[in-house]
């Protein structure tokens, strides 16, 4: 079977040669991402090797004991929790992680991949990506699994990924609100263009709902995941008489900008006002108070994302999606509130 | 001359394989880190080569577009903006970051010395380690260039390090509270075998007595550079009549645990306490209040590292020693103190 499998794949191998034009030595160069071949003869043969549905057979042995880790940016405090993941995975493999910055489209990085082609690692865990089709396609043909860990909630339909439940976790830190008896609540969720950002709010929404209250409009922000978005909304929702008792600040990062408005406002956390975080990343324990907050198993998601890598059963094949399951941890920096 | 140095390089290896009693591609497999070589024979190779002073020859060519990363453990905030610093030199070079964590004497990792082998990487950035000599000895014979990041201030003489300036960065701190017209101040310092801790408390005395203040004995902890130590300390710093009106936290996780003790003290910062921390990583700016803490150039270090390894010129022949500056960054946790 596999002797099959294998003359076959030579038998595609010469015949995308032939009608490349091009020698068997070109071919295989292409395929393992070697850099003296023009572009034009790549795309030619990416092409064919696309049309024949050549499919490198993966080899375990062929592999370099590596893990490839692709950020957009490193400037995250969720990085640290997906490396770490990552890290634990290669150790247990006896691989090593390979971290690779690919840069966003305001900051291009170098073009990871040929590195990666070269490198013919066990696998690729990508962070946050949109993948480009020509990217997968070479991917693939290289038998190089590949899966994405995707904290955004918004995945490729076409590739592994592993994600977390963000309704739920919104659901979870607004009904802790509304059970501590809070009735003015009010979110500060992520940017309007992320599903994870939507999903947290419709979360809250129908927190709200469940506990017979209304959602005020006016109460309602859209952030940017970080520090200075989460003091800005809250010094805009702190101001005037009728301000809510209870922040839910969407991530731990907004929460601290939240916590740094009430200390301005002259506002004790808890006591004149809660906050609860998302994300729980380490600083979420380390804030004054320590924040309540939801749980995310950033370092999880990659561990999961990473172990699909290395499974024996080859990953590639189907579209697997994962989404773990976000908690509540409740920490001091949530109360019922004040009797007014 | 390159051609002699080559010459002479294999009549050494030759002379070794004769006197090992073994085959030159054995003695071949020795450098290059194969496993397939029994531990005896590795052994005797590998002195054999020492007593004759091989060393091979740096060839740029040869090595793998990679730069190494060994943490003992990723659990510290410094990890990422040592791994961000590594990461932008790499990415200057069009190369990756291969990341190992070689696991402390209480949580041994893999061996990650014949990997790095394996991979002949451009070079070899260490945290915070002390290499024993046979690791030294390998990563020379095979032309492996290294360099030690080292934070704690207790440099290998024999192997090039970069560190940055302890005891000025605790004078600077100090200097600021006694500007600022604090007279009881106090400090909770690292551990009381790390030099950075010693040389940080050294300066923090220097400062004092520049004021014509005393040293209250009482006033001076060794704390374990987290949160919880820096919490506990001040806990009981702040416990009493005669309390200090400044603490000199020597790490930013110190410092958070010293505004929590704050907090639950009652205490407003900066009104109450000032509190100084030591670092500058990036929660620092994000604690509430921002804390005034000295800029430790973590991620400048990693860079100094990256670029020791890469630079055309051979890094490895001298035990060359960068200590880069540190310097104070005023934020809103430190104030005069109040009129008692």
């Amino acid at each position: 079977m596999h002797e099959d499998e294998e003359v076959s794949g030579r038998v595609t191998l010469a015949a995308v040669a032939k009608e490349a034009g091009v020698s068997m030595p070109t071919v295989s160069k292409v395929l393992n991402g070697r850099t003296d071949v023009s572009r034009a003869t790549r795309a030619k043969v990416e092409h064919l090797l696309e049309v024949h549905g050549y499919r490198r057979r993966a080899q375990a042995g062929s592999r370099s004991p590596l893990i490839e880790l692709v950020f957009h940016e490193l400037e995250s405090v969720w990085a640290m929790e997906l490396i770490r993941g990552v890290e634990n995975v290669a150790r247990e493999n006896r691989a090593t992680v390979a971290l690779t910055e690919s840069g966003t489209r305001h900051t291009p990085g170098p073009d990871w991949l040929p590195g990666v082609l070269q490198r013919r690692p066990m696998g690729v865990v990508l962070v946050f990506s949109t993948l480009r089709e020509d990217v997968k396609r070479r991917l693939r043909a290289a038998a190089i699994p590949f899966v994405i860990v995707d904290p955004a909630g918004d995945p490729d339909p076409d590739v592994p990924s592993v994600g977390s439940a963000n309704w739920a976790g919104g659901l979870a830190a607004t009904r802790h609100l509304t059970d501590l008896g809070h009735r003015r609540i009010a979110i500060v969720t992520g940017p309007e263009d992320m599903l994870c950002s939507l999903a947290r709010l419709d979360g809250y929404r129908s927190a709200m709902s469940m506990a017979g209250l209304e959602c005020d409009p006016r109460l309602t922000r859209f952030g940017d995941f970080h520090v200075q978005g989460g003091y800005e909304h809250a010094m805009s929702l702190l101001d005037g008489p009728d301000r809510p008792t209870a922040i839910f600040a969407g991530s731990d990062l907004q929460a601290l900008g939240v916590l740094e408005a009430a200390r301005v406002k002259g506002l004790r956390v808890p006591e004149d006002l809660s906050v609860v975080g998302y994300d729980d990343v380490p600083l979420a324990q380390w804030s004054s108070p320590p924040l309540t907050t939801v749980h995310q198993p950033l370092r999880t998601m990659a561990e999961e994302a990473a172990r699909m890598l290395v499974r024996p059963d080859d990953p590639g094949t189907g579209a697997q999606r994962i989404e773990l399951a976000t908690h509540l941890v409740i920490r001091q920096s949530t109360a019922p509130p004040r009797q007014s």
